[in-house]
């Protein structure tokens, strides 16, 4: 099988959703994108890496939805619609059965949110993935990191922690019990980007992101973007994650909250004046929210105790591949 | 130095050229482009892997202009002007030197087509690069491979099959005169993206690609798009390189040129009764043009000796990384 026949087989195919805006897909030197009027393009880009964003031996069907959806993710959080995507791919062979299943996973997101396969390109190496995805958003109304205010609400959407959890279990470094695992990994290895809560929020946060390094180094970006200062509740962090495992305690969830990572769920700021709105998109999209603490002007994060003690979180470093 | 001081350091800088169509660049979840109203954006993504695309000791300074040429080189092929292109690097370690010299050959080809780098993803592991650019073209303007008529006399951009010589030579598979190879090396490690003359081409080319995998090879995916055949010229195509070595006789040259690949000029279809324009086309962007054949209606490709005998182009497979 050629690089040609590698891409018309698996990833060339007529669309499912038809799609207004992909004026030409995959076939010609470009692609052409045709954004609707009054609309910017919300763009993102994700390289994904063997050994280091998942293992040699991962199911390809759960890495096609997983490289797609740390893509939508970000769309998510920007509050953009998903219009398309390009896919490069290093492959170190053309081996069938990986290509069909990973193809099988990654479309089935993409026709979930209407989001096309546009272009791409192919190659002979190791094994990395790189997607590029765009969506649209009315012009001005992309939600940022910088409009937090001191005094607004943070929220986080869904579980988090969990996918820490798994990752800890599957490198042996903890111990979970069996029942609870396959829910665990399930959130590690096929995350569920929030892109109708994205949407839903334009308008009421003034600041979000997404949850991809861990809260405690993914905030610190939202508070510097926003040039504030939060404080959060430990007790209610610790309540975050799903998994119930005896031997976790208060303390052991509390660090898979803030030193987590592979969350993609959102964060984000809200005036308490939006606190109905708030709860109503969430409702709307069908996922839980919780208020995790505020935005204060004083610099830095604090996380706090039910006595009121500030905790250290100096150890809760966000992932970084180069520190 | 960490991931994110790794990217402020090397990546995230003053635009030198303002560019209104980048509405947020680098640090958010997602940039935001605004295309200018009537537009269509065009978009490719090439991803460059050590040992396939490169040589592990190449000058990264020279890998970062080629990096973004070959993107460029398909936005000239559909007629489009550069906006902006997102980088994914996966890299084996931070090494500042190689970053920098990197960077400076990256940025210096990107300011030369006011072209911004708005976003990315930076992660460890084997060298590879993903670059995904963004153009912009009148809505139904932008050349397609498909729209190639019989009768459409073939034209190709500069010289070809120099930098396949320079690859052989490197490999040592071919001896070049030491005096001639450094100019086609830089034909190999430097190519020139056809921008101006893919802009000055826009309703006059027919059809046109640019040329990466070698003439044969590509220019069987225009015939396939505009469902036509060709006849080329031997003799024409014969003195197409720019190396003059007197051990390269024309059956050499020829070879070079049909199976030739890393050339990056555009091959493009034109009316007979356009060859004003189209040399005139060639004169403004300042790169010589040169008709090799012309289109017709018989499938196929045949190339042509003085006696009008079609010589055997089989050998002449274009480049596949899976083949």
């Amino acid at each position: 099988m050629g690089e040609f026949e590698l891409i018309r087989r698996y990833f060339q195919r007529e669309h499912t959703v038809p799609n207004p805006a992909v004026a030409l897909g995959i076939g010609d030197d470009c692609a052409l994108l045709q954004p609707a009027p009054g609309m910017q393009l919300a763009i993102s880009c994700d390289m994904l890496v063997e050994g280091r964003h998942f293992f040699a031996d991962v199911d390809p069907e759960a890495l096609g939805h997983k490289a797609l959806a740390v893509n939508l993710s970000d769309l998510a959080a920007s509050g953009a619609r998903p219009l398309a995507f390009t896919l490069a791919l290093s492959l170190p062979r053309a081996d069938e059965a990986w290509l069909a299943a990973f193809a099988r996973g990654l479309f089935a997101l993409a026709d979930a949110h209407g989001c096309t396969l546009m272009g791409g390109d192919t190659t002979r190496g190791p094994l990395n993935l790189c997607l590029t995805v765009f969506g649209e958003v009315p012009t001005g109304q992309a939600l940022l990191r910088s409009g937090g205010r001191p005094g607004d609400e943070l929220w986080v959407s869904g579980t988090l922690g969990d996918a820490r959890l798994a990752l800890e279990a599957l490198q042996g470094r903890r111990t979970v019990a069996p029942e609870l695992l396959p829910a665990a990994r399930q959130r590690l290895e096929r995350p569920t980007p929030r892109v109708a809560l994205g949407l839903a929020l334009r308008g009421i946060a003034t600041a979000a992101m997404d949850l991809s390094d861990g809260l405690v180094g993914d905030l610190r970006h939202l508070l510097q973007a926003s040039r504030c200062g939060a404080r959060l509740d430990a007790a209610t962090l610790a309540e975050l994650p799903a998994t119930r495992d005896a031997a976790l305690d208060a303390p052991t969830r509390l660090g898979l909250v803030l030193g987590g990572g592979d969350d993609y769920e959102l964060l984000f700021s809200a005036s308490p004046a939006q606190r109905t709105a708030v709860l109503a998109a969430g409702s709307a999209a069908g996922v839980a929210l919780t208020c995790i603490g505020q935005l204060e002007a004083e610099s830095g994060l604090r996380v706090v105790d039910r006595q009121g003690q500030a905790l250290a979180t100096s150890r809760y470093t966000s992932f970084d591949h180069f520190a």
